[in-house]
């Protein structure tokens, strides 16, 4: 019997955000493999750590640099695919854990279509996402009535024309570009409709009901929420 | 001492992606209110109960009548406010369930809002959306590299234009309008981009991998996924 490849959302930051069947699936899997990047550090494993019981499992760690070329992108996840392939050939069972929800910007994806293409089973067990967090924590609604929700990566390349657009922006993972991000706000002139969360759920968590442009702190897990005027 | 309302998320239908945080939240509270729509039902405390014990507790329904007109919403807000902040004058902590997430197209802020005015404490508890669980069981992620998401509820005016956004459109419990809409995304070229689920997570559940511009099924329940081109 061959294993099978779980990717499973583990949330973002409190460990209590875990679904249920998060952390049951965890603790079924015999093997974890626990994303470790510059910007997220050993993040998700912390977090499953708070609520699943690791105990006699492996657990490894499966490096994602920090780079945009795609060939040294491409065969980064192959080497992880093949770290993976290993364990579910040998009859282990893995759960990959994944920071938020699994189907948004993670890297999962491409880590699992090579899984499957190599003939293993592929299972997603959805989660919170950071922004749904974000809202939480901040007291307000994501969407009302008939508006749209539109969820931006801070890289993308047309923040401008985007958040002329009608309903809620959410932006996500700022990091380092969080001036040029709230500049664009300004633009926009949106900035007294602004509100972000650094670090949701974790220790470090700092949360802003409004926000100046003139704002220069700098955190990789910066959410910024942007209501219509 | 007052109790406290708590909006609690209870994710998009299987009770196993209910968070940790959202069992142990209706666990701790008196009474739990559960909102009673024509479209939904009592769909929240079906999935309520299957993960934690409502023993003991006092369950109470939320009227929500499917009407547009501001005036009967209005009172109908009023009217469940009042509702809730009796028991919480009483001591009782209320958790109000909610399904998919609370932020994202429900009634919870319109009740909260007013309860939070009377002087009330509020919390949110984030949940688990649907579109998330849909994009898990069709094994496609959302979001991929700078790629934006635009999630729409099927209402939405200018729908058109909505489709010729770059990124991933969801479009959010289409029911009846579920032919406009899939003609809508074949006048945009997308429909071989596109795919479906009804009633996720549920017993009648439909993964529908590819779509055609001619189904006719309609369900209350039914999110849809355009990728881009």
């Amino acid at each position: 019997m061959k294993g099978i490849l779980y990717g499973v959302s583990v949330g973002p930051g409190d460990p209590e955000l875990m679904t249920l069947k998060a952390v049951r699936t965890i603790e079924h899997c015999e093997a974890v493999a626990a994303p470790e990047t510059r910007g997220e550090k050993t993040l998700a494993l912390d977090i499953a750590r708070g609520a699943a019981d690791l105990s006699g499992k492996e657990v490894f760690s499966v490096g994602f640099p920090m780079t945009r070329d795609p060939k040294a992108l491409a065969a980064n996840y192959d080497a992880v695919a093949s770290q993976i392939v290993q364990r579910l050939e040998a009859g282990k069972s893995v759960a990959m854990i994944n920071l938020g929800d699994v189907s948004i910007y993670s890297t999962f994806s491409y880590v699992a279509e090579r899984v499957a293409a190599q003939g293993y089973e592929v299972e997603i067990v959805p989660g919170v996402p950071s922004f749904c967090a974000v809202a939480a924590k901040l007291g307000t609604p994501l969407t009302q009535r008939d508006e749209p929700l539109h969820v931006l990566p801070a890289s993308f390349e047309d923040l401008d024309a985007a958040l002329a657009l009608r309903g809620t922006k959410v932006i996500m993972k700022t990091g380092k570009s969080l001036q040029k991000t709230l500049e664009a706000i300004e633009r926009a002139g949106a900035i007294e409709h602004t509100s972000m969360v650094q670090n949701c759920g974790l220790a470090n968590e700092r949360v802003c009901k409004t926000v100046s442009a003139a704002d220069t702190s700098s955190d990789y897990f910066t959410t910024i929420l942007v209501k219509e005027k």
